[in-house]
């Protein structure tokens, strides 16, 4: 896909046309690496937040094992419209001390209303949560095709 | 997202069921790990072929360089009409031999239609190009949410 596109934006910090996209409740997806050196990948709920990504794990998921053997990840945010719109900010994961069952909670209202977020209510499980915060040093985001 | 849904699919190969999707013109999100030890990221026009990702990449890329020190990689697919849907596929890269070119052009045919299609023809270039190939060993995948 990116073969071909000139050098998108590449610098250090979210800009003020990046915050419409990340507002929106689409997916992230996060990427640590694992102890083989194999990259590992997931779907995540996320809020942005004063310029960091913030997401829920249980303490006895890889990524968290990931995290804690090595804390770089990269997390990537593509626009639902277009797979030509995207946000990719890399940097150090962290543990974030607020309370885990309200964050998941608000990130469930985020993501979800009605029936869904009533069924959500039934199933979900608030064991061994914690919070974890991404702080961004390398942005790369792209918002347009060359052929659009 | 993840965090309280019940075990996926965790196996070493694609099923069946996994084709219908892995043949729609969607995107595929690789990840590769930079010499630094923080994951990479790319939104990547793909193929699905005989189990395997076939991909196109300039060799001047990051993810090139890094498959060259660490040939590790994995890469996710996710139904735009849930994000609930998925297949992600850790596995190895090697470079495919087939002819860069005309490789390139059948994947523009695959994602692009008209006018798009007509656009991308006079803006693509094919120096450097090659073909990579992922041969997965592990796969997760999700077809719903707990809550729909």
């Amino acid at each position: 896909v990116v073969t071909n596109i000139p050098p998108a934006y590449d610098g250090e910090s979210l800009r003020s046309e990046d915050h419409g996209l990340l507002a929106r409740p689409v997916p992230a997806f996060l990427s640590t690496v694992n102890p083989s050196g194999t990259p590992q990948q997931t779907v995540m709920w996320y809020r942005f937040e004063e310029g960091n990504f913030l997401f829920i794990t249980r303490t006895d998921r890889a990524k968290y094992r990931n995290f804690l053997r090595n804390p770089r990840a990269s997390v990537m945010v593509v626009d639902p419209d277009s797979i030509y719109r995207w946000i990719i900010a890399a940097g150090t994961l962290s543990v974030d001390e607020r309370e885990p069952e309200s964050f998941y909670r608000s990130l469930a209202a985020r993501y979800l209303s009605g029936k869904r977020l009533e069924a959500w209510q039934t199933v979900a499980n608030f064991d061994l949560l914690t919070v974890m915060r991404l702080v961004p040093d390398r942005i790369i985001t792209r918002y347009k095709s060359t052929f659009d």
